[in-house]
Formats: structure tokens, sequence, C-alpha cells
């Protein structure tokens, strides 16, 4: 096992806004369980991305890819474990599995990845020093 | 009946995302359904939500109803009523009624509240003069 | 203060899905918090909702409806509160107090009331006997 | 260019509740808005998705990917493009293409891919004869 890179396991339990005619959590919603769980990850690490937001960063999603192996149901506890396993440059990947609790099949796996964005110009940005510096702690 | 006032109705197709576990939509979407409604109202009277936005005015919701008496299914075409049927003050009531295409029956009905905003101040404003002399020819 | 009845408070953290261009949270997101918050509260009395769908009863909602006090932000911590004040009959009412973290101030309050469901037939039921048996002890 | 295949586009307001604290339509939501398109592509050639259902099978996502190349904004009248390029197998895959009204370059693109589901049994199921038949008139 690569004990480089950073992981983090959030507890997401579905709602009955979440679910779908299917009686199985619509797949779009899985986009927001990933991002609960890297908002996580990311408070995790003692970076939460609000604070990110506050030095003027947004970090938007310029890519995310999702599939769908299993249904989850109304109530299920699902584990969202979030993932950065490449040191970030300009570009950050995360990626993503979820489980239900006690099972080890998948659910759902996927990825997102991000770019850096100044908030008052909009214009591409490169990471704020402070996220640079905590991910090299972890490559 | 009275003939003050503004009625505008838009059709609006109930999507899978919108349905939950008991293949209905779900409860807390016919509020999104409402927005949709009072957008397109706004736009029918010639004042687009957007343009009292750049005008610096939010208007918030501070108060919102719902009666549920049937249920919409996935793919259903409703018609989502909004009206004013009062002189907007300081606050603006705005109803709804939902129907079923072809269907006198009501679906749900409900009621939204709202009041002005700054949107840089972020305090109570007064609604724009645009706003309150385009309402003046209903009333 | 009464001591009857029951309540139950459910941490929720707010999603960036769950805001919107006013960077607060959406207003009709709230119902969907009441919802998670009257699920832990059932969940809390030992009768999760799962449970009851499985007697071939859904709970649905019949009338809701918020008020909107302040805004809650992206990444609040929300304390939300559920409470069933009164002995249900063959309808239920949930009421519903929002707070942040450690302010006193409410965000938003309501209200949603609720009537059983046959899940086969589709048609009025009365409440599981073990629901009406679990309430009992509360009143 | 390629005769073949079917490619309908539809038109979608960006909602309110769409949106997000960035101000711009929340990434989730695109997927949902791919899910309107093929929706009504189904529609455009006379198969509602709602009928494929009352044959007793379920048409799931098993993979959704989504490139962000542009911001939405509310209110912003989009072109949503649904397209089958390549002749259904016991798989469909479904591209997608999102412009703003009268832009021509791309806010978001992407693709989803389905399976079938008997909805009964929630056993892997073949696409219904019809929707074969249906298909081989455009490949």
């Amino acid at each position: 096992m690569n004990e480089k890179g950073i992981a983090h396991t959030t507890d997401i339990r579905v709602r009955y806004a979440e679910t779908d005619g299917m009686r199985v959590v619509y797949h779009g919603n899985y986009l927001v369980y990933f991002e609960q769980a890297r908002t996580e990850m990311l408070r995790s690490i003692g970076l939460p991305y609000a604070k990110i937001e506050e030095m003027g960063i947004f970090v938007i999603v310029i890519e995310a890819h999702a599939n769908y192996r299993r249904s989850a149901l109304y109530d299920d506890l699902l584990h969202v474990k979030a993932m950065v396993r490449e040191m970030p440059t300009n570009r950050i990947k995360i990626e993503y599995e979820i489980r239900r609790n006690n099972e080890s099949e998948l659910i759902v796996d996927g990825y997102t990845l991000h770019t850096f964005l100044n908030s008052l110009s909009n214009r591409p940005a490169k990471p704020p020093k402070e996220f640079t510096e905590l991910m090299q702690k972890y490559f």
C-alpha cells in the first residue's frame, strides 16, 4: 500500500429527499455526497474549505465522474471515502469510494477534478500557499 | 371574481430527480416549482427577477406554506399558477395553485411571503420604484 | 415548561449544494432539514421511519410551513430540533426550530402535518399500533 | 457528419434553487439537466421513458461523466442536447452538450451509460423489443 496521500471517510445518512421513484438514491445526488466527503477531508487536515474561500480562492469542479455499481436506499448509512493520491499541482484530483455500513462491496466510486479561481476576478489562480504547503506534508 | 391582481401559469414537467421513494414528487420540491412560477410571473409582466437583482435588490422569502392535497408523479405536466392578489407594500405575498394537465382538482396550493433586501448591505430595503410602479398598474 | 411530548435535536452541516446564488441556504432546503430531523427524532424513540414503512404504512406530508428569520451559510453547523407537542391522532404535527451552533436566535422555525397511508392501497390508514402505543408513553 | 443516430435539444431555464454560493449552477445539477434532456429525447422519438417503465423495465445509470467548461448563471436559458451516436446493445450511451442561448461555446459536456433492469425482479434485463426496433430505425 502506498502510504502517501490523504484519505478521510465521512458517514452520510441517506435522506428521503435524496431517493427517487426507483426507491434508491438518485444518481446525481452522489456528487453531493462526494462534495460533503471532500469538505470533511479538508477539515480533517486542518484546512476547511470555507477558510480557502476566505483567502479569496474558489476551488471549482472541472470534471466529475461516477461509476454506479449498486444501489443505496433510504436511511442507509453510507461511508464516503475521499482520497487525494497524487500531489496537487494547479489541479487537484479527488477520488471517492462509497460503501454501505458493514459491507465491503462498492456502491459508487468516482472522482472529481478541480482547479483554483480568484473569487474576485473569476480568473484562474494558483492554489493558496497554505494549501500547497499542507499538501506537501502528505506527499 | 376580482379582476385586480396578477396571475400567470407556468408549465413544469416533473423530473425523475424530483420524485422520491414513494414514487411521487418530494414535498420540498414544490417550493422550487413555486419559485419557477413566480419567476415566470415576473417575467410575464416585464420585470424579470434577474433585473431586480441588477437594481441591487434581493427579494427574499420570509415565509412559505404548502398544502399537499394529491400527489404528482414522474413526467406529469403540472400547471403552476402564481398570483399576486394584494398590492405589495414592503412585503409581497404570492399565492400558488398546482394542477395536473387537464384536471381541475388541486394537487398543491400555498403561498410565499417576501421582503426586499439591499444586496450590498444585506439590510431591509424598499422595493425598487420600477417594481412598485408596475404593481400599481394591476391594483 | 410542559414536560409532555417529544423533542430531539439533530446536527446538520450545510452543504455547498444546499446554498443558492444569495450565498445562503436555499429556502426550500429547510424542508429537507426538517425531514432529517424528524427521521432522527423517530429513531431516537426507537421507531425508525424505515420500520414504519416495513409495516406497510407511509407517513405523508399534508402541510408544511416555514418562517425564515435569519440566513444560514455554507458550512454552518445547524441544530435542528424536531418536536411533537400534541398527542397524534390520525394526524401528527411536528414542529421545528433551527439554530446555528452556539446561538440562541432562531434561523428558521416551522411545522409539518402528516397523515398515514396504506402503502399498497395508497388509501388513508390508521397509524400502526406500535406507533400509537409508543406515542402514548410521551403524553 | 455522420447522419446516423439520434439528437434532440431541450431548453432548460436555470432556477435559483439550482445555483450555489458561487452564483453559478451547482455542478451536480447538470446531471439533472442531462436527465431532462434524455427524457425529452426519448419522447421526441415516440417512446417516453414513463412508457418504458410501464413495460416493466427500469433504465438505470451505471456511469456518468461531466466536463465543466464554463459557468451557467441563474435564469440562463440553456440548450441541452442529448445524443445517441452508437446503436444500443444491452447498454446505451447518451452524450450531452450544454450551451447557453445564442452562444457556440460549450458550458458542459458529458455522457451517461445505462443498462436495463427488470423493475419487479431488480435483475438485469434486455431492452424492450419496442425500444430496440425503434433504435434500429436510426442506425
